[in-house]
């Protein structure tokens, strides 16, 4: 017992906890929750099926991570858009559904949206999860808040919408947007919601 | 073997096969195709788990038929809310959107819609049962555009939309809201994406 060999096998730790929620992230972004099966994940890592609760300490807060992990990536994406301050605001929505629209073509539409899936699992969904995403749809919808506030001060909106409840029929459409996407194995639905909340928002 | 024991075995078949289907859709639609549990429908409508066969070719078929069941339920609601050419196509949604949060409220926010949920559990689903449901929003859409092309010719459309890519935003726009207000165990989603519709395709 070594101080240099304890700080290895505590970056080992951190390395390979990161690595599982990094996985958890992908496997339910696919599959959900219900069915992703945390056996696949471990296989994934390389984890021994035994070793699960040395890491988690069960399935429910290993979910609570990863949504908090997906939560903190999609935020970031949110941020490098719609904090673009060198562009109008409704071509910072048009560049963020058109990246939406590659990604999702990228993953052969396979990938929807992490908290999207979960919702429609709510029903077997342990209640911390749901929970936690209704707190991110909050979280991005804020953003959404600031953006259209944004677009009322340059003018890109003179129309005295509530900002809050376009914020949250955006977030609602959007949802059902991505769901009609991978159904269809094509971008134009997200394309059509995006250019139907562009053009009925901004003047 | 005498025509009425036959005739009687064969009445009895096709009723037990009628509340097999009738309770696939309510299984279903708490709880979508992968988690449902052929076994907990089996239970419900008193059918030995080896009888399944006897009915029904696999899962898969069983799928088909609910799902066709489900469409035929769904397409009933909607003629009967958006036939009604006593009101006006506007107030029309509204009935549509106010009976939708009645029943989701009356379910306790466990059930969604079919379609939706099935949507979301994309990769892990029958082929045929997402062509199936591609056709059934197809179908749907299709009546909205019956709608919106009524109030055009009665002038409360008087924009020169596209009602066909209305249409289709709008039952994106649904599927995300059900979505959402299933999470949030409140018809907010529901009612503002209505509104937001309303507001903004009628003049």
């Amino acid at each position: 017992m070594y101080g240099g060999g304890n700080n290895k096998i505590k970056e080992n730790y951190i390395k390979k906890k990161e690595e599982m929620i990094r996985s958890g992230v992908s496997v339910l972004t696919e599959k959900g929750f219900s069915t992703a099966g945390i056996n696949e994940i471990l296989k994934i890592v390389g984890v021994p099926k035994g070793s699960f609760s040395y890491y988690f300490e069960n399935k429910e807060s290993f979910g609570r991570e990863i949504l908090i992990k997906y939560d903190e990536y999609f935020s970031r994406k949110l941020d490098f858009f719609w904090g673009d301050k060198e562009l109008a605001v409704k071509e910072r929505i048009r560049a963020f559904v058109a990246n939406a629209s590659y990604a999702m073509t990228r993953y052969d539409f396979k990938r929807g949206c992490l908290v999207g899936n979960l919702g429609q699992e709510l029903n077997t969904l342990p209640k911390s999860l749901v929970k936690i995403t209704c707190e991110i749809f909050v979280h991005w919808q804020m953003k959404m808040e600031i953006l259209l506030e944004e677009a009322r001060e340059n003018g890109e909106i003179t129309r005295n919408y509530d900002v809050k409840y376009l914020s949250r029929v955006f977030w609602s459409g959007w949802e059902g947007a991505v769901l009609r996407t991978r159904l269809e194995r094509s971008v134009e639905p997200l394309e059509e919601f995006g250019k139907f909340f562009i053009e009925v928002v901004f003047d």
